[in-house]
């Protein structure tokens, strides 16, 4: 398809195309004039791919160029997963001189091994866990191992499926690491809100004593 | 205690609690005399939820005011419990001129009988939810109810957990709509750290067919 077939099915503007390819986060389409290229359904699911990180995501331009690399690299798939998952933004990392850090490495550590995980201690997602539970230790909110390991538990019910997912879910030609990137972006404010709306089901239970029944939601003070 | 006391109790410095102080995030302290006043452990408290907000959940200044002036209203338990946490930053809201949208909707309501919760489909946790469908959809990934059930039982359990912490995990005299706040801005973090550790758990053992072993983790790849 030429550029502009690319722009109407994918719903982006050629100017934002063009720009994308500059920028080197689309392969360039392959030449058939000195002006026109043609291009396939894989710039259609990379362009998607691109606007999940950059739109909804809200990934810097550089960090996006930066985990697509590592989706195209040649090396074990294994290796392309970490790599392209691990280049996504994970927040402020661990201040390593602050002596909280080191409880909360202590802590990270624990829930690991209370989980049964094998997880290095090195990689990203790793130490986002470690500066998240810095933040809370050093607001003095309860972060005890035993008391998250609900949350390791989830997240394993959750990874099951997600993995799943990018097994067999996603439409045939989507590479397992684009659709590995895809969840880690996508998924995660679907599983925030649902925590939410879950915090409101089980204090109407706990605090209204039984269901508040129909039209009596929270919603009344949200002004 | 003065607000030298107050900011090296806290470890915010006393520029920074005179600057919350003026924007009306922290109340004032008793006046002892023209010049000085007088703090409380429900400054140092407030002060610390105020640095969860900002800091670590980086929620702008206005949101948070608005967020303390919830938790501090005179009205039921349940509904200043809404009206705080809604005050919370949710992304960008559901684009209802979006046909997208209106399918959105239809996944979340379905999604939410399947999980036999009540909500409202008006909160903005519900927005959020919907919005999120709409970009999973917009994008053609994946989003059935059938397939996000898994992600509803397992933030059901951690909302649980949740609220059981909130009721009676923190300190004494922390109210329970501080913690509510605290809850959600500051383990939000904990949870996609651990889903996505979960992840490489969970592919390690799909594709490379049972245990790595230590020491083979996919850091090697993370550059």
């Amino acid at each position: 398809m030429r550029l502009a077939e690319l722009s109407e099915r994918s719903g982006v503007s050629t100017a934002t195309i063009k720009y994308y390819l500059r920028e080197g986060l689309l392969p360039p389409g392959e030449r058939v004039t000195a002006t026109q290229a043609e291009y396939g359904t894989e710039h259609l699911r990379r362009l998607r791919l691109v606007r999940a990180l950059i739109q909804v995501g809200r990934v810097p331009v550089a960090t996006a160029r930066e985990v697509l690399r590592a989706v195209d690299e040649e090396s074990g798939q294994f290796e392309r997963l970490g790599a392209a998952v691990f280049a996504l933004p994970h927040g402020p990392e661990p201040d390593e001189r602050d002596p909280v850090t080191s409880r909360a490495h202590g802590h990270a550590r624990e829930l690991l091994e209370l989980l049964g995980w094998e997880a290095e201690p090195t990689t990203p997602p790793h130490r986002m866990l470690v500066s998240s539970l810095a933040a809370l230790l050093r607001l003095g909110y309860p972060c005890e191992p035993r008391r998250l390991l609900a949350y390791g538990r989830a997240a394993e019910e959750i990874a099951e499926v997600d993995i799943g997912l990018m097994a067999e879910g996603f439409e045939p030609g989507t590479t397992q690491l684009e659709a590995a990137v895809a969840l880690t972006v996508l998924y995660e404010p679907v599983l925030l809100a649902l925590r939410r709306i879950a915090h409101f089901e089980e204090s109407r239970r706990r605090f209204e004593g039984g269901h508040g029944g129909a039209g009596r939601g929270p919603d009344g003070a949200a002004g």
